[in-house]
C-alpha cells in the first residue's frame, strides 16, 4: 500500500521569534488530525526555533571549516532531537506509534543532497503499522563534512522512493504566494503550479528565508516530485482542520503541485 | 585510524530497581572519564530501567504477535531516546561531541541479528572528530517483526566492521565470574577468557538475566569478536577511574577476552 507524506513546518510546530518553543496546543491538534489517516503514513517536521538558530551560529550549512562546528554539529542535532521528542510524544498521545527515524543514521548525504538512505526499517516500520518520523537535520556530509539537510528534501526523497501517493505540506500561510503575503498585500496566491509554469520566477521573492531556503527551495524540491508522478500540496497547518480535510483526500485547500 | 569502542552497561548509569532512574552522578563522572581517550571513540549503551520495563511489558523481543505491540515499540523506542538524551548531554558537557545514531535507523535485523548496518554516517562522524553514541534498542525486525537488538551486539558488530582497535566494556561487576557474585560468595573472577576455555560452560550461571541475557550473551558476543582479533575487556565502570585507566591502555583490569 502507498504511503501518504505529511510535513510539518517548523514555523507551525515552533515559534520561530522565540528559541526552543514549541507550539503545545498546535502541536497537540495536529497530532489528532494526523490520526485521521487510513493508510500508511510517514510525518516529517522541520527544524523552527529548535535547529535553525544553532545551525546558524555555528555555520553548519556552510560546511567543515573549523573544530568548533563539531560542537556545534552535536548541538545542532540534539535541539532537533528535542523537538522531535515533542512531535512523537504528541503522536503518541493520540494514539498513533510514532517511531523517530533519525536522518543523520540513515541518509548518506553528500554535497547537501541524499545520494542514498536505507530504507529498509522505514518500509518494515510502515509494513506493521508505525508511524515513521523524520526530520531535518544537521547531519555528516561525505563531501563537505557537514550540511544541512531539510525535511523538504527527505520528503521528496521518501515520496520517490517509498511510490508515496501523496504528500501534503503544512506550512504557515495558506499556500505559494507570487510575493512574501506577510509582507505584500498584492501577494496572490498561486493555486496549481506545474513543472512548466512560466510563474515560477515570480516565486523566487516568495520565500521567507532560512537556513533550508523556504518556499523557494520546497517547490523547487515539490516540481522535481511532481515530474516524478506525484501530487504534492501545500497547505495552511496553522488552521485548524486543514490538514485533517487534506488528508482525508480533499483537493484545492492550498497550493496543488502535479505534473500537469 | 582505529577507533575505541567503549560501552556503559545499563546497570551502571541507570538503577536498574527504578524505573527511569539515571544515575546521573555516574553518569557525569563516566562523561569526563570517556574524555580521556585520545583518538576516535564510538560509545554503546545499554537500556537499563528505561528500556527494560517498556520492552519487557510488551513483549517486544518475542516478536510481533499483536497490534498492542506497535505502541510499544514505539514506546519502548521513545523511552531509550530519553536515556540516550541524558547520556549525550553528559558527554557534551565533559567537551565530547557526541552525536545519537539511533540503530533502529540504520540498522537491517532479521530474526533478532544485525544483517547489515548503514555505516557511511558513522565512519564521516567519526573521520570528523565526533563521537557517535548508539544504544541498545527496540528495532523492526525484517523476519520476527521486532526485536530487541542489544548494545551488546551493536558493539561487536561495529568492532567487526569499524576494525576497532579494542572494546571495552563496562559493567557494575569486577568482570566475569564463575557465578553471580552478588548471590555466590564461592564466585571467582576469571582474568581471561579465549575461544577455547574449558570454563565457558560454568559461565552459564554467571550472568544477571535481563531482556537482552546477560553476562552470558556479553561473554558470547566479545568471544567472536576474540576469534575476528579483536581484544576486549570487562570493566567495573562503578568504580571511579577504571574505565579512564582502560581507555588509556592499562589492562587487566577485568577480565580480557582475546583471541588466545
Amino acid at each position: 500500500m502507498k504511503p501518504l507524506i505529511v510535513k510539518l513546518g517548523g514555523s507551525v510546530i515552533t515559534d520561530k521569534r522565540r528559541p526552543f518553543t514549541v507550539r503545545r496546543a498546535t502541536l497537540t491538534r495536529l497530532a489528532r488530525e494526523l490520526a485521521a489517516a487510513k493508510g500508511p503514513l510517514v510525518v516529517v517536521h522541520g527544524g523552527g526555533s529548535f535547529g535553525h538558530p544553532v545551525a546558524s551560529k555555528y555555520r553548519i550549512a556552510e560546511g567543515y571549516k573549523n573544530k568548533g562546528q563539531l560542537m556545534g554539529l552535536s548541538l545542532t542535532h540534539r535541539a532537533m532531537e528535542r523537538l522531535n521528542a515533542h512531535v512523537i510524544e504528541a503522536l503518541q498521545k493520540a494514539g498513533l506509534p510514532a517511531i523517530a527515524v533519525q536522518p543523520s543514521a540513515c541518509a548518506v548525504v553528500s554535497g547537501g543532497r541524499i545520494q542514498s538512505m536505507e530504507l529498509a526499517p522505514i518500509k518494515k516500520l510502515l509494513g506493521l503499522g508505525l508511524v515513521p518520523v523524520l526530520y531535518g537535520d544537521a547531519v555528516p556530509d561525505l563531501r563537505s563534512g557537514m550540511s544541512i539537510l531539510s525535511g523538504d528534501q527527505i520528503v521528496a526523497y521518501l515520496a520517490r522512493e517509498l511510490n508515496a501517493f501523496r504528500v501534503i505540506l503544512g506550512v504557515d500561510v495558506d499556500g505559494v504566494y507570487t510575493a512574501n503575503p506577510k509582507k505584500d498585500k498584492r501577494a496572490k496566491l498561486v493555486r496549481k503550479i506545474t513543472p512548466v509554469d512560466k510563474e515560477l520566477t515570480s516565486l523566487d521573492v516568495a520565500g521567507v528565508k532560512d537556513v533550508t531556503g523556504g518556499m523557494r527551495s520546497k517547490v523547487k524540491e515539490l516540481i522535481s516530485l511532481a515530474m516524478h508522478g506525484v501530487e504534492a500540496e501545500i497547505v495552511n497547518a496553522t488552521k485548524p482542520g486543514v490538514i485533517r480535510k487534506a488528508i482525508q483526500g480533499k483537493r484545492g485547500l492550498g497550493t496543488v503541485i502535479v505534473r500537469r
